[in-house]
């Protein structure tokens, strides 16, 4: 999609090499202007290969450059830049080539700022944004279009809200974190007693406390503690959609895929990899190192780092329906064949 | 609901039949004011049958006319229109008695249009909805209340974002788009590499392009390709809180109920029917016509059309605790009698 | 977080045991300025002990005042309040130290009141809200920053929505309803009918009605009726992230945690606890006083109150990858064997 008069990188294989510590097989002169997927990938574009699924398409590439593990070098039909690990080096390639437009420093007209917050001259307040009572907005920060920032809010050095994201109320967020739309920041979280018949609120007064390079999904939800605040430490990131309940604590490096959930007062531990619409439910301990595949169910504490699971296999739904009703069977099969 | 001076339409048995196509069985001049369902209809209303569970309500209704399968039509105590598939007849009659209200064409007063994106004349924008630089609206299109549509978009013909939209960024909207509140448009894809210990960020450079007659429901997301686009299709059709990660491909006319979410760099086929709250993992090939039941984990890619389901039937919490407790030990039970 | 100038409750075990029917162990006279956890608490803070997970935090407790039950208050190393249901007590007493801050009266300069509606004196509209036609806001209602009231609804006597809530078209909500971030109430139900090869959309012509005392979560949606209304009705708490179908009806005093999902005309009895992630199919009844696990699938009416599940249990992927091979093998078993 290039424009008319617009200044587009040019890099050469061996000026990649040198940037990023990488080796060349090849021609080092070789030049890209930007990077394309193995299949898609003209001359003028780099490619990369790390997931193994998509080895079968090396050979017949037509990128000008592919970055891949040094046993795939020979394969290459083209000038190969050999990493240690082709994502990470093909991650810091692709950030050359992104076109990001600098949100422009000073507050919209059609923002509200609240007159006892405290917004820095280089932040960016977009359209329609609002910041409320002594909230702060740091150096570089951008609140992006429709954003509502309640009161008392922290929203720290060059952290970005993109559009239409909501703190509550006494959200601190450390440096560096980018939020994506719709995700909504110390809404209440979920307490209610039974009282005679009826529910009673339970008041939620603690806050969400963000560490320095988190980044949070579109409508992804963390909700203010009950007494204690919630916390993300550092460079957690979270996709889309999940949901994380009051008082949680994720321990730093920890990844959770889309539409997971986290139930109340529950501790992640650090580098934890949660697979996408996993649950855990409240009030348990998961120590670090810990993998949760897809759509688990985690329902106890766990103390050993490794990978853990639930489910069934997917069946046609025929063989499902005739396994599935033999599972309403299991325990009496186990005790009338004496099995236990 | 009835209002003063508000013109109803009203039609006869006889007319919907020219209309429609439909078959009168009873009195053609039979006139309804609306819609309602067997159960509440009274004799100025039109009601259908199409799911066999409410058949038991059609003996009872008070309906002045039912819309029906031709089996049905001797059980109906009213005039009924026969069709070959009443549910199709009941939406089109429905249609008629639809209260639309057409947005206003122009920009209201609190919106903010950048002076480089352009808005046909016939298009409507809300309030407090922001078009970002660049971005093109067309002709008949409705951006309502509070939607952000980022730079370089393009909202196609009568395409709508009901409220409270966002369309991030190089965004592509077909014709006829209908997309309900709180969905987010090209957030970014969930890319991270684990580099010496800590998150490194893939850039997500691709964006989002919908087909023509798609339809997105309220509060879901769909994420801007990594490198290419992320698409859908024409006439798809996705329900509330949906997750569609980078770089997924939908095919025309795939229908996917509530919560279910789509890894990055999966494709789904054409006419697929995706069940709520179903997962499908990353990087699959899904072919047409496969069905996939409620709640279902797909984690390989399917190659026939047919149904799909995974998970165990509900059962009382005493009796699932004893079966499931029984899981744990069903490869020792297999492995010890030797029925491998 | 004591700021200059403030002012502080403080309230003695005497006091509160006074105003909330409590019974004091210990000295009367113990005085707290706000609530804390059993393990952070200081001397002035009063802390609770309801789970029996953190029973074990009780002797070190350094809280000036510990809620609890009968049995447990012999093993307070402090003043302790007995309460019949410490948790409810707990709620009652951090009521009083919430600092809530009301919001102003009036309509905020940023925010958009069309001529036809009505919005009582006392009411709050928030910065960048927008009021739709004939939509009426009751006596002391807050509708925040952000929100999209559209046309022809009512937010009753001191309802709230707290930023950034859509209410489409036609929605009614009763007194004291407080709804949270990002919640969608009144998007068009998910009705498409399949036509000659493509999706024909069936009007969605019904709306939502919310009882008194209602509680909807972050980002939660709720859909609007295809012919009827969909209802809540009174006291119902939802969590966030949750997908209410059309033509659902909840009964009074449900609860149900995030991320769950009910399909369409699905109706919830009363008193029922619905967990996180679980999923229930469309045009079932479920009774009063029923509970779903987490993550469960309720794929069939419910006519007996209890306790209700589905799924396999956790285990690690070694030993899950085993059995769950088995699963596909569980049907052969039984034949071969001649349990059936």
């Amino acid at each position: 999609m290039s424009e008319p008069g617009e200044h587009r990188p040019v890099y050469t294989a061996g000026e990649l090499a040198g940037l990023f510590g990488l080796t060349v097989v090849g021609d080092a002169s070789t030049a890209v202007v930007g990077v394309a997927t193995l299949s898609d990938a003209g001359h003028d574009r780099l490619a990369f290969l790390s997931n193994p699924k998509y080895r079968a398409q090396l050979a017949a590439t037509r990128a000008g450059i592919v970055v891949l593990a040094a046993p795939d070098a020979e394969r290459a039909p083209c000038t190969a830049l050999v990493a240690a690990d082709p994502y990470v080096a093909y991650a810091r390639v692709a950030a050359l080539f992104e076109r990001a437009t600098a949100a422009p420093a000073g507050v919209h007209p059609t923002a509200y700022v609240d007159p006892s917050a405290s917004v820095h001259p280089s932040a960016s307040i977009g359209a329609h944004a609002s910041i409320g009572p002594r909230s702060v907005v740091a150096v570089d920060a951008v609140i992006g279009a429709g954003c509502v920032v309640g009161e008392d809010c922290v929203v720290g050095t060059a952290s970005r809200l993109v559009a239409r994201v909501t703190l509550v109320k006494r959200v601190r967020l450390g440096a560096r974190v980018l939020i994506h739309p719709g995700a909504v920041l110390g809404a209440d979280g979920f307490g209610i007693a039974m009282d005679a018949g009826a529910w009673l609120k339970v008041p939620q007064l603690g806050s969400v406390v963000i560490g320095d390079d988190c980044e949070i999904g579109a409508n992804t939800t963390i909700d203010r503690g009950a007494i204690d605040d919630t916390v993300l430490e550092e460079d957690v990131r979270l996709d889309n959609q999940i949901q994380i309940g009051h008082n949680v604590r994720i321990g730093a490096h920890t990844a959770i895929a889309g539409c997971a959930a986290i139930a109340g007062s529950t501790h992640v531990g650090r580098y934890c990899l949660i697979g996408g619409g996993a649950g855990i439910v409240g009030h348990l301990d998961i120590c670090d190192r810990v993998m949760v595949t897809a759509m688990s169910l985690v329902t106890h504490s766990i103390r050993e780092p490794g990978e853990y699971s639930s489910g069934t296999p997917l069946m046609d739904n025929r063989t499902w329906r005739r396994n599935a009703a033999r599972f309403r069977q299991l325990d009496r099969l186990f005790r009338t064949r004496g099995t236990e």
